[in-house]
Parts: C-alpha cells; sequence; structure tokens
C-alpha cells in the first residue's frame, strides 16, 4: 500500500498514507491538488459502489489544495498533514451544507455558517476536506443502513455491513478513498465499522476532542474521533484535533498531550489482560481468535473481570433511547413519517421510559465508573472484541449464537456499550482475518491514549494489526 | 439574648451564643457538663409544646461534655465549639440511632454504625450532640408537619408551621433549645424554615460540605448546612465542618476556606443588587417590607434580573419528583401505605414522568446556571426573598395572593428553588418583623460563601437582620 521513497511528482498517490501524503506534499514531491483531483477520481470511481460518501465538496477541497501548494511554493510550512484529503460522517457542521446527521428531516435546516471545530483544526494542520459521509440516521444504529441515502457497503463485501453509525467512515477509509475520515462515537459508532471494514478507530477519552458545532446523539457519552489506515495517520491526526475548546462545554481545559512522538517506545512496562467473562461470551469464534491474536503478540495470558458489564450495557441504553427521545421529540411530533421507521420506534418507546429508570441508571453509571477504574490500578490495557462477529450481511436481520437467534441491530455493540458508557479511550484496531477482518478494542484508562495508540503501534507493527486492501471492489 | 461579660460558673447557660458558651467553656468560666445539663433541661421543659426533637441523646451529651471539661482541666485546646450543644435533623446519621429521615419505614433500619461527617467534624471542634430532630417526610416537604412525629411548631406562635423540611431544626435553634442545629436544603428546607423561625441559616455551594452518611434525597442539589441566632455562631459552626470528604463524591477537594476572621470586613465594595421580576412578584407584603428593609441598610437601589427563574422552579420540581421517585420506588412497592399519603402521592406521581422531560429539565439548568453565573460578573450579592409571606397557621392549606387561591405546601419555596438548583451559597437572614419575622435571601456566586455572610453580619451589626427572642414559648 506503499509508494517508493524516490517517487516523482505524480498523480499518483492512491494508497499513500497520511503521513506519506504530507510529507511528500510538503517535499515538493507531490501536489496537494493532485492528491486532491486523485482523491476525487476514486470517489467517482468506486463510490456508486460504497456509497459513503452523500457530498463531495470538490471546489472547496481545489481551492483548498491550491492553498497549500501556494504555501509550500511561498517555503512556508504547510502542516502536518499537508495536502491530506479527509471527509467527515455528516453530523459534522460543513460552512455551506445542511448537517444532515443521516437524515431526512435535517436537510431543511440552513446551511451551516461555519465547520466543526475539528474540521478547522485538520484543516489548519493542512488537511484538505473533500466530502461528507454517509451515517446511521441521527447515529441511532449499528449498520451503516441509511433508510434516505441507501445503505453503505463494506469494501471487502459490497453485500455486507460497514457497521455503524458511521458507515461511510469506515467504508470510504477501508475502501482507500480518502487516508483518513472523522466520526462519532456514542456506543460503538467508530469501533463498529472499524472492525467490519479492517480500519484502525480511536474513541478519545470523553472531553478530549471538541464536538462543538457537531450534531449531538446523547451528550454525556457523544465522542468524536478519527479512522485511518495506520496508527501513525490515526496519531497524526489525533494530535491535530486535540485541545481544549470553550464552545464545547464537556471539553477539556487540560494542554493538548501529543502522542505522535510516543507512538514507538516500548510497551514491555505496561500490564496488560484480557476482559473475561462477558467479554468472552456471545461471540462468534473470529471475535475469539482475533483477540487471542492481539493477546499472544503482547504476551498476556492474564484475564480481568469488568464488573457488570451486561447491566452497563443496559444502562447505557436506557440513557440513550431517553436522551435520544428528549433531543429529537419536537421533530417525533412534527414529522413522525419523514424518520426512519425504525429509528423513529426506538425514540418513540426512548419517549415514554419512566424517569426513575434513567435516575437509576445514572446511579448505577456512578458506580460502575468507580468499579472500573479502580482495575486500572493493577493494569494498563484492556483487551476486548469490538464487535461480536464480522461484518453481517446486508439486511441480514438475525443471526444465530449459541443456538439462540438474536438480532443483529441492536447486538453489534454488545463489547463497545460498556465501554463508551464511561468515556474510557479504545483503539480499535483490525486483525485481517480471512475472508473478512475483525477488530479488537485496546482499551485504556481516562485521557491515557497514548497507552492504548503505543499498544496499537506495537501490533501493526508485529504484523498482527493491519488495514487489509478492499477485497471488494 | 447575651450574658454579661463577667458571668461566673453557673449553669444559666440560657441564651448564650455558641461563640460565648465556647469562650465561658474554654475559659473554665462554665463547665460544659452545665452547659449540656442545661440544654437537656431546656428541650424537657419547652420540647413537649415545640415538638423539634424526635431523639435527645442525653447520655452521649454527657460523656461528651465530661470529656471536654477533662480536656480543659488538662490545660488541652478544647476547639472552637468547646461544649457547645447542637442537634441534628434526623436524616444524619448518628451512631446507635436509625435514620428515620422522618419517615416511619426507616424506622426499621439497622442503627447506624458511625455518625455522619460533619457530626464528626462538630464534635471534633469541640460541640456536643444533643439530639435529632424531627423534619418533614423524605425531606419533601416545606411545612414541616410530620405525619408520623406531628408538626413541628413555631417558637414564636405554636399555632404556626415551623416550615420545611428542616422543621425541628428550626424550632429548636428559633426556640433557643440549643444554638446550633444541622439540616438539609434541596429546594429550600434551610431557607424557609429560618424565615419562619426568625434564624439565620447557612445553604452553601453545592459541594462545600460532605453529606457522607446522611440520608438522600436529590443527589445533584442536595445541600448539608447550619441554623444559628447570629451570624458569628453561623460562622463558627461552618468552618468547623469545611473541608474535603472522599466519602461524598460530589464534596469538592478544595481545601477548607475559612470565614470567620473575615466576617466584619468592609463590604462598601461589593455590587448589591435586589433580585427582580419573578422575585417580586407572588409575595405578601411582608415578604416586600423584608427585603426593603435589607437593600435600603445596603444602600442599594439596583434590581438584577434573574433569567427564566419560574422555568428553573418548574425543572428542578421535575427533577426532584422523578429522581425522588427513583430513590423510593422500592419502598413505595414494598410498603406504600406507611408513607406519608401526601408524600407517596407526589412520590408516585414522579414514577411517572417520562425521561425525556427529565433530561430537557437538565440541559435547561445548564443554560441556566451559565445565564446566572454570567450576572456575578457585574453583581457580588443579589437579595431576594425567603418565603413569599411568614409562618402559615398549621394544617393551612391554601392562601389568597394577588385573588387566587394558591397551594401553601408547594409554594413555600417559590423563591428558594430557582436557587438552590444551581447550588449558590446563600445566607438566610431573619428580618424581626412583628408579629412574625421573616428572611431574606443574601445569595453569592459559587464558593462565595465569604461574601454572604459578610454581608449578614454587617446587616446583623446594623439591627436590621436578627433573631427576636421567642415569643410563643
Amino acid at each position: 500500500m506503499s509508494l517508493q521513497p524516490d517517487f516523482a511528482m505524480t498523480a499518483h498517490s492512491d494508497g499513500l498514507s497520511a503521513s506519506e501524503i504530507a510529507e511528500a506534499v510538503r517535499g515538493r514531491k507531490l501536489s496537494a491538488l493532485d492528491v486532491t483531483e486523485a482523491a476525487l477520481a476514486r470517489i467517482a470511481k468506486h463510490d456508486p459502489l460504497l456509497n459513503s460518501f452523500t457530498d463531495v465538496t470538490a471546489e472547496r477541497a481545489r481551492a483548498k489544495a491550491r492553498a497549500i501548494d501556494a504555501a509550500v511554493t511561498a517555503g512556508q510550512n504547510a502542516g502536518p498533514l499537508a495536502g491530506v484529503p479527509f471527509a467527515v460522517k455528516n453530523l459534522f457542521d460543513v460552512k455551506g451544507l445542511s448537517t444532515r446527521a443521516g437524515s431526512k428531516i435535517n436537510r431543511d435546516l440552513k446551511p451551516s455558517p461555519r465547520d466543526a471545530t475539528l474540521i478547522e483544526r485538520m484543516e489548519a494542520a493542512g488537511a484538505v476536506l473533500v466530502g461528507a459521509l454517509n451515517m446511521g440516521e441521527y447515529a441511532y444504529d449499528f449498520t451503516g443502513e441509511n433508510a434516505h441515502d441507501g445503505p453503505s457497503r463494506n469494501p471487502h463485501d459490497l453485500m455486507r455491513m460497514t457497521g455503524g453509525s458511521s458507515g461511510g467512515s469506515g467504508g470510504a477509509v477501508g475502501g482507500g478513498l480518502v487516508p483518513l475520515a472523522l466520526g462519532s462515537d456514542t456506543n460503538g459508532s467508530i469501533r463498529v465499522p472499524s472492525s467490519f471494514c479492517g480500519i484502525f478507530g480511536l474513541k478519545p477519552t470523553y472531553g478530549r476532542l471538541s464536538r462543538a458545532r457537531s450534531f449531538p446523539f446523547v451528550y454525556s457519552f457523544d465522542h468524536l474521533g478519527p479512522f485511518a489506515r495506520s496508527v501513525t495517520d490515526l496519531a497524526l491526526s489525533y494530535d491535530a484535533m486535540q485541545g481544549p475548546d470553550p464552545e464545547d462545554a464537556a471539553c477539556t481545559t487540560r494542554p493538548a498531550e501529543p502522542v505522535m512522538s510516543l507512538l514507538a517506545e516500548d510497551i514491555g512496562g505496561l500490564r496488560i489482560a484480557v476482559a473475561g467473562g462477558y467479554f468472552q461470551n456471545n461471540v462468534f469464534p473470529e471475535a475469539t481468535e482475533a483477540v487471542a491474536r492481539v493477546a499472544k503478540a503482547l504476551g498476556t495470558t492474564r484475564t480481568v473481570e469488568i464488573p457488570e458489564a451486561a447491566r452497563a450495557r443496559a444502562a447505557a441504553y436506557v440513557i440513550t433511547a431517553s436522551e435520544g427521545a428528549s433531543l429529537h421529540l419536537d421533530r417525533l411530533r412534527r414529522r413522525p413519517s419523514d424518520f426512519d421507521f425504525a429509528v423513529r420506534d426506538r425514540l418513540l418507546a426512548g419517549a415514554m421510559i419512566p424517569a426513575p429508570l434513567v435516575d437509576r441508571a445514572q446511579k448505577f453509571r456512578r458506580w460502575y465508573r468507580a468499579k472500573v477504574l479502580e482495575l486500572f490500578k493493577s493494569v494498563d490495557v484492556i483487551l476486548a472484541p469490538a464487535t461480536p462477529c464480522v461484518a453481517p450481511k446486508l439486511g441480514q436481520t438475525t443471526f444465530m449464537l449459541d443456538g439462540v437467534e438474536m438480532l443483529v441491530r441492536p447486538n453489534m455493540g454488545v463489547h463497545t456499550q460498556p465501554i463508551s458508557f464511561i468515556g474510557l479511550p479504545v483503539v480499535a484496531v483490525p486483525v485481517p482475518l480471512q475472508p473478512m477482518p475483525i477488530g479488537v478494542q485496546i482499551i485504556a484508562a481516562p485521557w491515557r491514549e497514548d497507552i492504548a495508540l503505543r499498544v496499537a503501534f506495537a501490533l501493526e507493527r508485529a504484523g498482527v494489526a493491519s488495514a487489509p486492501p478492499p477485497r471488494g471492489i
């Protein structure tokens, strides 16, 4: 997937990583405009099948690329992401676009007057926004099957799901259309498509990255984060986006803590354990195999019990459904038939949850968070499946597990929900099983993205984790 | 109410302030045991009418008093509250007592194995616990009329309410049985009885004083605080109780910020305003008169608008009812007929509130808090009534206001709820109108109890605020 180091000025940037592109652009080996045109050409060629993009911002991208090239020509530092094409889940505000958040209803919103903070920061680092990406309606989804825009399709098998809700983000990066994409994760919406599409995804600590000017879902566990085909690219974009932002009240005030220079640090001293019990049950053999490979590569045989994970998932659902309903109550009243019916019915059910149940879920959550934080006194990293299985077929509604027929849609997040519920940082790393990849969660204590990324980097270097080439396109 | 400075060793400590008692005990002018016996005698004499106490811990008190006297005799520092009798609302854990929290049901709990943190701190400062105090059931009350223990009675007129829910705290201090008492305030339960009983009460900033080992009501706006007959005594007890406590997760980690030495500081530089609009409507002339007297004494004619105060009160009620229901759900199922029926019905109604309404109340709360905090950029102190009227008659269910018949019980907190909802510190100061006193709220920015107490102290020194002698006993 990597060009030789002596490449000449060329439009052949297909398959280059973000760091390779930025280095080539800064070194005048590639022009940002050529890189942009190549990305637009890949989108034009493959996206009719992948259905990752809902908007392509070609003119904006070309203008930005020309500005980068001008800066390089003028001898200026064009930034760590100079000329790198990226795209964002369509719940990020993009100046001039209505922030549809996967819905039909939001298309009637006025065009956004300003980009989301994270887009501004990516572009300040030299990156070039090429479009907005398909997603499950209002992010209440694990499949990537959008009722209005059609399903995003898995780049390794077009008949399979990307996972969701950041389905287009998974498809666009997994399919090599762009080296970087941004998405959001409330209950697993970065980690599930990372797993199904065979790429790296970072769900940072709650509060680490600003959510300003993005469309929300569940305030207290909405996270934004990047997707990439390598840990280096993940860290590069993460570093570009870090830092306080008064426009998101939940965003940390602690200064940025760059991780790029730490990736190659030795991980020998880290205490690593596999999540036991709940996280080893209700999985298909592929998930077990992926975790085992990662654990073996890391030389750990230890397991650790995350207490009451099943209750944590239930509590996450109760809060998600009721807060989601609160967010959409006016739209449910005014435009019920413009929702994806499945999403609407989940929200209507959420609207009728009695408040004391939610209060108990919140009380449980405080208890659970304290218990899990205690675990991190004796362990630095916890390993768990990112999904219970590889990507299901599009339209598939159930699967059989231990002789029980279970619903696909709600059960894709069985292993992710108990983690995001309390805001822990996670890197989802792809294990390139055949024929379909599957992800493993590298979970660390709050604010220790550096640890999770170092472990992911070591796994990548050891050849255990890698983004496979797209086999479906 | 104050003894002459040359008093001899005597049991005549009736009417002495906490600071006078502590000074006399430390100076061997009074024995702690005599002070304790005098308090027990006052309780025995007056409490059959006042009904403030549900438990008198006579033997414990005598043992503590003897220990204080022994320390003094041994030349040790017996503490800033040496020998000062105090009592606590019966939702504080008292070692050996079941924490009834005003209920019948809780009497079946096991006796508490340990005192509440605030009791431990009061006793570490030399204070002597003499008993536990009557309160509205589970603190869901503004009247002080307990269905199981009978109503606490107003020391200025035995046919009137103390206010609630810390009714016994108001009655015991207003009636001179003890110089200090502790209570709790979720929607006004310290400030309402302070107002009706003509005493000083401090509801500190949310998180300032530990709630460890007290029976809760609404986690995110439960506060504990002291009652006294002077600002000096209020500050003395507040300073004794301050400081972090890991056993209350909401308790601040900032170190204690003692206020005692700051009370007499000049308040000339403070920007003081009267709350307008909502806080000047729906009040009886007495409340208007009390605020006017305080404003005049402070030389202010400025008013300030607290935005959306009516919505804040509504939101406080929605959260109170639903979180209260969550707290009591199991008891409501198991022992519905053992509740005060009025409390039970409020809780049952709360159990059926749809969660999205509570979520919206919480979202509004974040907005409202930010708006009110902005006000404190241009003002240091806000004045508002503590109650809309003087103490109503016991059993009174409605009153006429502007030609409208309104319910007494829910409307006593009309001016307190919008303030505690966002955790602002407040000193309630008594204005001794005839025949019944009424309180005014001195409201400051978070963590600025010092400012509210300095203003209260200035008002006391100016003779505008004072605790009148009990006229009913």
